[in-house]
Formats: C-alpha cells, sequence, structure tokens
C-alpha cells in the first residue's frame, strides 16, 4: 500500500454503467468506487441467489474479502470461501483441479455462482472453473487490478496455463456482471498500476483519440492514483472492450483481433524472457511502439503517431524499446508461435492514427528488420 | 464380435442426414453404413484440414481406426492417433490431462479438428477436451456404440466425471459433424446393444409412436444387430433427439430435459448400485416403466401404456423392475441428488401417451411409495 495513493474515496459518486451486448448474454460492467459494498444486491437483483463461492487469493481476500462477504450476506447469499495460492504460475490444472474438489462435494447446482475477487488470474481460473462446473455456472467478476478491470474481467475469455504455454486451455465463458471498483487499485502496487495503464493507453491508440488525448493531458494524476481521474478512463477501456466484444465474442470473425495491438511483439517478448522480466502491460508497451514504428515503415502511418505513443508511454515511466540483447531470431520466432497465427502468418495490428488501425499479414522477422 | 450378428454391408447404401439446426452451430448427423470409409472426404468437405488428433480407446482402436486414419489420410489429414485406456472409470480429469499433455507441445492451432472414435465415454472426454483446448476446437464425433449413436453424440453434452459425481465438469461444445457409422454396432456385445435399444424405445415413448410401433413389430431383427434394420431405427432418434436438441441447446429453456424420460429411476438406480450392475440402458429401462407407473397412478396416462412399454422392453430381454432390495430411501435420495433438482424438488418427465410426455413435479419418496 502506498501512501500517497491514499486518496479519499466518495462511494456516493455515480457508477458508469457500460452495457456489454451480447444478445442473451448480456452484461452490465460496473465502473465505480466503493462498489464492492453493493456487491451482494446487486447480484440478487440478477436473480442469483442461495450459496456462493467466493474465489480469490490471500494478498486480495485479507484487504476486500471482508467487505464482499459481508455484503453478499446482506444480500441473502450463503458465501463459500475458496483461497487460492497467489501468482501466474497457480493459474494452472493443478489449482482449478482443487476448486472442483472443494465445491463439487458441496452439492452445488445450476444457480450456484462463482465470484472471482482478484486480477487477471483469479478472473481466468475462476471464470474457466464456472465454465466448466456442471457444464456452466454463473460468474460474476470482481477485477481489483487495473489490467483486469480493463481487459480481462471482460469479455469472456477464461483459461488456465499448461507447460506448453500460456491460456492454452480454457473456454469463453461470459459473466453476468463485472464489477470494477477503482477503489482497488488504491493498494495496487505502484509497477501494476502502470503496466495496467499501459492496456489504457492501447485502447487510446486503437479507437478512442478523446482517451489519448486525456492521458497524455492528466499523466501525474494517474500516476497517483487518483481514483477520480481513475474512474473516468478505467470506464472509457472498459467502453472500448465491450464493443469489441460485442462485435465478435468468440474472436471469430477477426474484429476481436484488434485487442493484439502491441501483442505481438509484446507476448513474443514476454515468451523469450520466461515471463520473468516484464508485467504484461510492460510489455504491451514496448510492443505498442514497436507496432507504431513498424505501420510508420510500411508507410500506413505518419512518423508523429510513434512519436506521441512513445512520449505517452514514457512519460508514465513505462519501456518503450526492444532490449538489444533480445532483437534476435528467438523473438521471431515466438511471434511465429502466437496462437492466433494462421499458417504462420502474424495478424499484424498496424496503427493508421492515433484513435485507428487496421490489419496487415507480416512475418516475424519482417517485424524484427523493421525495429 | 458375434457370428450371428455378422450381417453383409451395403457401403452404398443411402445415408440418412439429419440436420441439427443451431443457427451458426448447425451440423449434420449422417447414419447409414461404411461411412467410416468417408470420413475424411467429409472432413474436408467442411472446410477442416491439416493435422487432425483421432482420440480413440485400444478396443475400438483395434476395430476401426486402421479405416479411419486410412479415409482421414486419403482426405488430406495428418492424423495424430491419441489412445487413451477404456471404461468409465477413464472418463477422468487424469486422462483429460494426458490429452492435454499429448496435443498442446504440438503446436495445434485452432483449425486442428479432433476426432472422437468410440463410445460414450470417449465422445464425451473427446468433446470436452476439444470445447477447453485453445478455447475450443472443432470436434467429429465417431460414435461406435448404439447408445452414442442415438444419444450422447449429438447435442454437444461434453463432460469427465469427478469422485462426487458423473458428468460434474463439462461443457456444451456442438460437434462439426457427427458419423453415426451402423455397421460399427456389428462388433458391439449383445448387452451393451440391448442397453442402446432402451434408449432407442425411450425415444419412441417421448415424441415418436410410429418408431415405437416399428420396435414392436421388428425387435428380432434389431436383436440380431440387422443393419439394415437398425439404419432407420438409429436415423429416426437421432432425429428425435436433434429436434430436441435444435428446441434447447443448453437446458436452459427445460425442452431438452425431456430426454431424462424414465432416467430419474434410471440415475438413482445406478448410482445406489455404484454404476457396477446396470449399464445404463439397462437402468433407464428400468426407469422408463417406472416413470409410465407413476404417471398411470398420477391419473396422466391409462394402464396400457405401461404395458406396453414393459412389454417391449421385456420382449427385447432388458430389465423392467426395480429389485425389491432396492426400494431403499437411498434410492430416494439418489432421485433427489440428480443434477437437474432445482430446490430439491425432480422434474419428472410423466408419459400420457406412447409419443407424449408432460413435466411434473414431484419428489422422491412419492416416487417410491408409487413404485
Amino acid at each position: 500500500m502506498l501512501a500517497a495513493r491514499n486518496h479519499s474515496v466518495t462511494p456516493s459518486a455515480p457508477a458508469d454503467e457500460i452495457r456489454v451486448d451480447l444478445g442473451p448474454r448480456t452484461y452490465t460492467a460496473v465502473v465505480g468506487t466503493g462498489l464492492l459494498a453493493g456487491a451482494g444486491e446487486r447480484l440478487a437483483a440478477l436473480g442469483l441467489r442461495g450459496r456462493c463461492a467466493v474465489v480469490t487469493n490471500e494478498t486480495v481476500g485479507a484487504l476486500y474479502l471482508p467487505a464482499v462477504e459481508r455484503s453478499l450476506r446482506a444480500g441473502g447469499f450463503e458465501p463459500i470461501v475458496v483461497t487460492v495460492p497467489d501468482g501466474e504460475a497457480h493459474k494452472s490444472l493443478e489449482t482449478l483441479s482443487g476448486i472442483y474438489d472443494r465445491l463439487l462435494p458441496m452439492g452445488i447446482d445450476r444457480r450456484t455462482a462463482l465470484v472471482a475477487l482478484g486480477g487477471g488470474v483469479i478472473g481466468d481460473l475462476t471464470g474457466f472453473a464456472a465454465a466448466t462446473l456442471l457444464r456452466g455456472l454463473p460468474v460474476v467478476q470482481v477485477p481489483t487490478t487495473l489490467l483486469a478491470q480493463v481487459d480481462a474481467a471482460i469479455g469472456g475469455k477464461t483459461a488456465i496455463n499448461h507447460p506448453a504455454g500460456k491460456n492454452l486451455i480454457g473456454a469463453f465463458h461470459q459473466p453476468r456482471l463485472v464489477l470494477a471498483d477503482v477503489a482497488t487499485l488504491q493498494t495496487l502496487p505502484a509497477r501494476e498500476l502502470l503496466a495496467g495503464l499501459a492496456e489504457v493507453v492501447k485502447y487510446g491508440v486503437i479507437g478512442d483519440a478523446g482517451l489519448f488525448e486525456r492521458l497524455e493531458a492528466q499523466a501525474g494524476a494517474l500516476l497517483a492514483g487518483d481514483p477520480e481521474v481513475l474512474a473516468p478512463v478505467v470506464a472509457a477501456s472498459a467502453r472500448q472492450k465491450a464493443a469489441v466484444v460485442a462485435a465478435d465474442e468468440c474472436e471469430e470473425r477477426g474484429e476481436r483481433a484488434v485487442l493484439n495491438f502491441g501483442h505481438t511483439v509484446g507476448h513474443a517478448l514476454e515468451a523469450v524472457t520466461d515471463y520473468r522480466r516484464y508485467l504484461h502491460g510492460e510489455a504491451v508497451a514496448v510492443g505498442m511502439v514497436a507496432a507504431a514504428r513498424v505501420s510508420a515503415a510500411l508507410g500506413l502511418c505518419d512518423g508523429e503517431v510513434e512519436t506521441r505513443i512513445e512520449a505517452l508511454l514514457r512519460g508514465l515511466g513505462l519501456p518503450t524499446a526492444v532490449p538489444p540483447e533480445l532483437r534476435t531470431p528467438a523473438l521471431a520466432a515466438a511471434m511465429r508461435r502466437d496462437k492466433k497465427t494462421r499458417d504462420g502468418r502474424i495478424r499484424f495490428v498496424a496503427v493508421e492514427a492515433i484513435g485507428r488501425t487496421r490489419f496487415v499479414d507480416v512475418d516475424g522477422s519482417e517485424i524484427l528488420k523493421l525495429l
């Protein structure tokens, strides 16, 4: 916890309600402050009731579980708490199996909701457990990291890792509700807040020039974690994500791939450094600058686009360049191994202007050459 | 293999193509003889290509894998064969994990199809692997048991077992194609053929009086496993299943629950005998007679319905009565534990006439009393 980011929270501030339009699977992503206290009431309003299972880890649970449990009980629920170990290494079949072993003998039924309280690991794992328990239980995402609030919690992508790669086992399973309480970001380590901001910058680049300009103007307040500045920025990002998901729920039509802006190089950087050196958002920051450079080199945008993206990210304190020692054929190979490739070709998201992208087919070695 | 059922097969006999109407997930269930030889061509016609994985067990693999592999290669595929141990005990997280470990390091992509070659265990397990690998791979069901051909292979219900109960972990994941080759039934043990016929009788009772009459008239030829008699009967059953699935893909609207006719008592019988004494179809045979008796006792149908169902099943050599030693409170409790219950009440499928059913809410102990 950083004292410098200990802002006062106004629970009565109006929350932003973003509709994720998916026909019979439509749901709302609520962005605001002090939402945890209203979780039980909101779940009950969805018609959920009886037992529910809150999946969390020790770190997040210590901070926010009491408030969530209290709220669920007040809403008439009987919460079962499942605490899993903290960290990406535990987004595994083993942890999943532990969730099955814990919940199945309790006689849960198809209306037992799972509540994912935590960051992306908890959200992906809990979402996948919900997707597969009794062939599908309702899940409510309560993301407590910036990255999860603007990305993972919305859109129904759930997964666990496998020794062969990350997120290789999973399902599309939409939540019934997303509660993004920006007040929880006050306890987020600064480095994770920053990494989340990289994804926020991405939403500006791919579809919201106004958001990008707001980020340029308010970098200082964002870095300080001011909830009043963060809330509208998280909401704008969530709105973008919701629109992309609504257009292409299961990555079948290709529109959803726009979210991969910066991810071709970003994922490859994470892979060649064994997911140890970079947080996801940090790698994406580097990847976005690379994508802008490739776009400019292909004549798709002018150089100012790259300059602005790089300046904003650098101003936020994020990395922006592929370190020389990583500019190797292994990096190109890692780009080709990404699971979004088709027949080995990379569907690369290029930028035409701040707020506008297009797809181009390129090869990993071409990208490497252009950097 | 039973010499008495070694009928000549006419591969050129026209196959029955049954459309399973599910909007963007629409597919065809093909019922006929000699279909294995055309598997590769049919998969290619769906736009599938490149590598594919055939999941089978040793028993079925020894009989039919060569034909399927040959056909896939002829269709331009590179089949990877995954052989899993035979038997319900292996429809487990452990076997699933083995499939993940085998396929994921091979660099499969989202167009790698899985082919399930075997009975219900193989179909459910392979279907669930396909549902969860890379968040969903195409799956083709090639059922080789009567039960799988008329039931499990159609409709997208996939699952594995858990120590807490059967099919508790799973997903709805529709196949891209079902190839039901009735020629494969010639190698099916007689007891399994019979158990499959119980489910065929069910389709007659729940929605096809003509099918029921055909079964009454052709019991002898069916028992002999004559493919020419079996093919239209399998097709009529598959058509019923397809219609029910089209009306209620994910058991949300309740229509699909009509398929549970005979299953309330049937499932309970299997559970209280630890899945050792009865094959599923045998338990369902007993359950259907019980359901008819309960229906008559509730004044929903006349006694002749029970008489006809019992006579047909007995004529086929199937069990029709709950043994006295199993008429215990434990049986009623097992009915209540079924995962289709809501708030402890059983949604019981009652019969009004051969070909027509309705739902009634009853309690397990009431059912027990009426038997």
